[in-house]
């Protein structure tokens, strides 16, 4: 029995390392797994939409502009994937994750969210909908590692 | 040419009146409109696991079982819903109301976003998924009358 | 606000009297729910090919032109269903029951299950994908009434 | 005409060597056929709820935590499979088996059942879901070896 | 438990009167089923193409232009359909209805065949696909009078 | 047999009276169908979004916000219809008919269209997909009498 | 731009050599095509579900037990095609290809027919649901030929 | 993390080199996408349907072979694509872009438009189901530069 190559999203949080420790962890342990992900640079992914498509006065716009682009990739992403992870840190609104986690779960995709317990109770319609609650990066790893083995 | 009724789910914020200012607003104008929305009662909403299915030590396990009947109410709402409609309050992580929208954008249902303009940047993946973006709930009334007329 | 009339499909053990149970309980709350389910007379059941399609020698085949029929009734009530309540007994292997669980989840139609602690076990997997795990029909009219308030 | 690689899901029984009797046939017969499986290891897939997320006082939790980890992989495997085989054994209540059956079907995959003629009767909605029900696993080797021809 | 009204399309032989049969035996029974089905006066269904859109030397595109009409009718019918049945008549090549039954099972409507035994052989991918297969038109009331109940 | 009542959604010219003569023809001839189509008053249709939503300095914003409001509706309304109509008349672009005709085509739903054989050749790979291609509207309500007949 | 590998399905008569008068001439065509089919030959295809799973005396059951077989191989490869071709032959009933026709239509595969002039009018269903109507496998090799260029 | 191959798909205007600066814009910054497009040899797109199938003396029904044909190609390569572009140039009526915006937009893919300011009006409900709008083809290769970053 030999696994096929699972896709796995990284959503949310861009301030602390946690898809590296998710990303590392895994290539430690030999594991084959394709990790996606929205731009994460913070800067290019605000700016894209008037960097490309030529600048906006009103921020309204500026935004929508920047969002369809980056939209086009994470839709797509999340769309292959085998999993999705989903990460919320203690800071930011973090709209964005758990718009990713509703996007994922209606598609049917198996979704893990990654978060410290303080968290539990604003989260607690996306923890139901979730295959697992994490509170370190490396316990993701553990799952990826058992569910591949 | 007649209109069939249009189920529209109210997403989001419980702690200001505009589902009323919607629901009071769209009656007033004489359309026949069906709403749904979760059970906006906070604390019956907290407590119904435990208050149906028994006691939890566990925080985490007694949010659960509230988040798991409460979606049994809201993911059948939101499918059987022709447009979503997902407010954002200027308190609280609000994140089942950016779930609601990834959720209903998957399915494909129109959406319309309702928040001031101070939630803009935050919002931008919300917002670019969206129909339109309305500051006052009598804007969404004013779409509802014109898509109804 | 007013509520759809709900379609629940109730799954499951037929030598107990759940079923009653929880349309009575619906009935003496006051709530308008459209129950449905696979014909609960065992011998009518069991019969049905042969009596309808002609005599087999052989009882595979006898069981398979009755459970022909049958699914034609299951399968089209579990479509049209808003949430499924399968039960499990004490007794008996009641594959079937299980089956229909899969079958609703594969849908996306939200599952309540109920059973006896002494079942949680080897009931795990079915459980994972239910919204409630109820131990009594009373509890299931309860979450009747609290996602039709 | 060439074939191309076949994705066949064993699902049930793991207490015999019914799914080493299927991938040594298929592999003595030269068919390049992928196998998935859920975690066979009774004992791992158990505790792996708690191992990788930490300890439950409640069996019910302890449980839930392992199923949610176990049916990220099994769901996955199901949906990407061509084929599904559900294996029933004479002990154990094994609804899972019958769940993974329910939920291939709603799918639309093509399902294959194995078990001793004694338990046709409390299968037959299983059994009449399923393309073909064999009582030996050279049966489904035979199976593939000619669809694969 | 009430049953919603079944929709019930019946394609196949336009020859003998096996549609009145099953139509009449079921409202004799006080069953409330619609059926539905195509135009089954010949000609008005050959030449309705030429009749509306005008006249086509050419045979083929005349046939072309009466289908194009009758298929908005008939995939209309059987995407509405709750169940399908179809009959196979002994004249004509009736490749319509078969068409009609792969068209059904595709989109996951339960089927039955009517048709008599010596057509068994040459059907046997079609039966292979049913719920039941009839010999008699009081059969499908039966089975409509039994699922109904 | 009775027929439902069919939902028929009429896109494109808003410059002449095609949706009048087959929303006419259809009463004359006593049969029930519901016409659904997107705002045809042209100003009140281009205007919609700044109306409701505040102005904009910029067009391509001016009408982004439109295009937003009677998507809504329009969307909607593909979806529930039966069978599409597109109109194209002589003057203007009209490309939002034929990305109806594409988004209707895509959902698997009957389209007719409806234009001058001036236009056949441009209207190639729209008409490919029509089950019919109509030159007067009196043609389309012969279509619907017969469908429904 | 560079053209993936189509993979097509041929459906229909074994009497003649239309298959491999396409696999060849596609092939001296230097396309890269995957073609897939049924198992042609006939009396392995009839006895397959009897050799497998053990002899029946009722020809109904004999025929079933195969066309179970049959159809995991054909469902699952119309599934993967990205082009069915049905062929009709002069003789014998062919349901199966017209059951295959229907099956591919209804999930939305492009479908191109195979057959004599004489058998137009039969087929006016079937072929008003094709992309285009050969007389000739080398036609098809044509078709495959421009749309690979 | 390692991106996918993206497919592409180029739809519209044959009479500029706006897909040329694209492809070669994507290979000079060394991306991998797959492109695909319809056949844009004017007249072998016109005529194939003649070529192949045989003279028709109706001008309507030689379009109607051709456009059969080449929708096998373009619903394939649309339906396989992460991304649709769409190009409106200044000329003709070009409807078959329109019809695959539509197309694209209603199976859920990614849309980008490509026109110059002046068909803002008229492509308003086009671009408003776009993620982004541009004026000229490195617009896109910078999108799919970032996107594939």
């Amino acid at each position: 029995m030999t696994q096929k190559t699972w896709n796995v999203y990284l959503s949310g949080e861009i301030h602390s390392d946690w898809r590296e420790r998710i990303i590392e962890g895994t290539k430690a342990k030999g594991l084959t797994v394709n990790f996606t992900s929205a731009v994460t640079d913070h800067d290019a992914s605000d700016m894209v939409g008037v960097n490309i498509l030529g600048n906006e006065e009103d921020n309204f716009w500026r935004d929508r502009k920047a969002s369809g682009i980056n939209s086009i990739r994470t839709s797509s992403q999340i769309k292959a994937a085998d999993l999705v992870v989903v990460r919320f840190g203690p800071k930011y609104k973090q709209w964005n994750a758990a718009f990713d986690a509703g996007f994922a779960v209606a598609l049917g995709k198996p979704m893990v969210t990654l978060h410290d317990a303080e968290l539990d109770h604003p989260l607690k319609e996306v923890d139901e909908a979730a295959k697992a609650t994490c509170r370190q990066p490396e316990q993701v790893v553990e799952i990826l590692s058992y569910i591949l083995s």
